[in-house]
């Protein structure tokens, strides 16, 4: 845990409960809860990189992360170990140094492949059996923050990222 | 449930909570789960044909079934029984080999109808009643999912379609 | 109960779970339940007349009502009882003839005027407390289709009522 | 309690359960309850002045706020304190005679500072730790309602408030 060198993270049914909404226009609406943002805050003040790697596309995840100002984002990826195993060569990290979080099937494949495996606790049944770890919150109600307030804690760091972002806000 | 040729699905209370979003031009929104689509991907695998069977018809609901290439969808059918009895007459399937997901009353004609009639966990009191099987998952939580992956089991192919579907997404 | 000459319902936190959807245009998304919609389906067959009584006015719930074919809606009521006692001297029903459903505070001055006043599951406690009847069901998961329900059950009419429900239907 | 003589509350994870709804133009949708409108109308009844203080800022809450009337409401605030306290020097007010609700840490730097701090039930840890009530509530469930009942039945005004809310509404 202390060589977590990179945050990677799923969406739908991670930062989301998983629904989507259908519109006359079709996928249109996605529901984040304010709560992840404090995650990001988070890694940011710790200086962790994160990467957001979905299997899905669409401009309503563009728009939320570009709002949380994280600039890796891969969308509609059909082979998520393919593509992190790509990104951490060029970003000189080993798998081993990253930890995910994922909630079903297509995230499968990165079990067992990467240093750490986190899932909310309303993944599915084989992800919850297979991961390091399985969250107290469930996915859109703020498991991207509660991963990486664990990561953090693990680190003796989520203390001071707090006090920092206190620091940040006024006091 | 060996013979199970054709898996027929109800939408409204099924692949969602049956919640109708209205705003000023009426009924606009329906909310799906992501969690579906792996119901539709393993049919797909098992080769085992979907028709979708609705007394509702809106954009919303045939732009998500185009999304996940079903292309026999039926909306605003007021005649269940009588609409499938013809479909299954055209493709020489019986009803007997027939799995059937439906909630409410307005499919309570096809039970004792079809070889198989499940229902989400929170179907109305007398289709749970009368239903085969009682789905542990509400509807719009991702209970066709369920629905597909409790057939496939019993046919003892649930295993391998997963092992499918992982190596088409990569490993 | 068997004296019910008229249904009468709130709409906020009774046909919905109290949600109020606000975009950059405002008030713009109420969420309905699709069980309802057997409520209205219940009352038409057992000729039982349906009266809306809400305090808020929008076109989402005049789109919804307009669907299920409702036509007596009072939406932007203050004063419900004086709406209420106009509305039952011009149809010559008694208030001790009518069952009323609602859910809160603006509801408050009905209680023991009308001849059987029911609330949702989640309804304020001080209405809890006065109702005739606290449903099983919360608002927005399909209360009104429970309260005439309990009507026609009251009355021994429910069995025939869904009985003339499923032969409009394609049995 | 009996000195409160401004209330001041957070919006997201407070009048909502903290989702951000997401559409093609971004940050597009909140969902609020009607039940906090009861909490503005006897915070009105009750001459205690509200002040909205959030770290968004937004049309939807800017519409919500002005559809219930509320004229102080300072968004995209992201100091807290510093910005009550300019506030409260501004009208003569104490921070001790100010009574909070908000959810989350950037509400932390105010616990302590003001005369009452609450949160809703489902705040984040620290903030249940260190706040002087949790309600029962949670989030967009009726939070701030209970919370300005609870200051009101705190000072014996709850009752005489409802009176007065009934006599408004037609008895």
């Amino acid at each position: 845990m202390k060589n977590i060198k990179l945050i990677v993270s799923d969406i739908d049914g991670v930062w989301t409960d998983g629904s989507f909404y259908y519109t006359k226009e079709g996928d249109s609406v996605r529901k984040f809860t304010t709560r992840d943002s404090y995650g990001v805050a988070l890694a940011k003040i710790s200086k962790i990189p994160v990467l957001i790697l979905s299997g899905e596309e669409n401009s309503m995840v563009k728009k939320r992360m570009k709002k949380l100002g994280l600039k890796s984002v891969k969308l509609g990826v059909k082979n998520k170990l393919g593509t992190l195993t790509d990104f951490c060569k060029h970003q000189k990290i080993k798998l081993t140094e990253v930890a995910f979080l994922g909630d079903d099937m297509n995230d499968f494949n990165l079990v067992g492949r990467v240093g750490f495996f986190a899932c909310p606790s309303d993944a599915y049944p084989l992800i919850r059996e297979n991961a390091n770890k399985i969250l107290i919150t469930a996915g859109g109600q703020g498991s991207f923050r509660e991963f990486v307030e664990y990561i953090l804690q693990q680190q003796g760091q989520l203390e001071s990222a707090y006090k920092m972002y206190l620091s940040q806000n006024g006091e």
